[in-house]
């Protein structure tokens, strides 16, 4: 089991992380690339990333966007935010550069 | 621009690709894996091509599973099927073996 982020806790960390936010008991992003080419190149690096720390996002692409959720499910009976979900998003954070 | 193709080619086309259906008039899949390795190898293979052939996919993917919804932007306002959607398809469906 991972342990639960508090409000304050996931408050704290949405402050540095830039354009993130809690949409429906997940942290959410939209980030927007140049082409084709740099989305699936930023994907391929957070999937070695996520499969290495067993923790994978819930995201879709359309060409230059890609769409982020992020959640822990075996924190709690419907999912909630952890420490994983932060370490994550700051990952996705130095990929996108 | 390329060539939207009738009701019936789309249906006629249909009937080759296994668990494929029009959705919001976009060709809809829900592809399962074994896991994310092989779910995210999947998509790796697809994007090579999808952006050889400039034809990119709208997709989501959690863990084990890819959404996948195909349409031709540009062969119409609001978009349409095309012969490179069905082909894309085609390509999808080798890939995941």
């Amino acid at each position: 089991m991972s342990e639960c982020l508090s409000q304050g806790e996931i408050t704290k960390a949405l402050e540095n992380l830039s354009g993130w936010n809690l949409e429906e008991g997940k942290l959410h992003k939209v980030f927007v690339f140049k082409n084709f080419i740099q989305a699936f190149g930023f994907m391929t690096q957070v999937a070695i990333v996520a499969e290495k720390r067993n923790h994978h996002p819930e995201w879709s692409n359309v060409y230059n966007k890609v769409v982020v959720d992020l959640v822990t499910h075996d924190a709690k009976e419907g999912g909630a935010i952890t420490e994983k979900d932060i370490k994550l998003a700051e990952f996705m954070e130095r990929a996108a550069g």
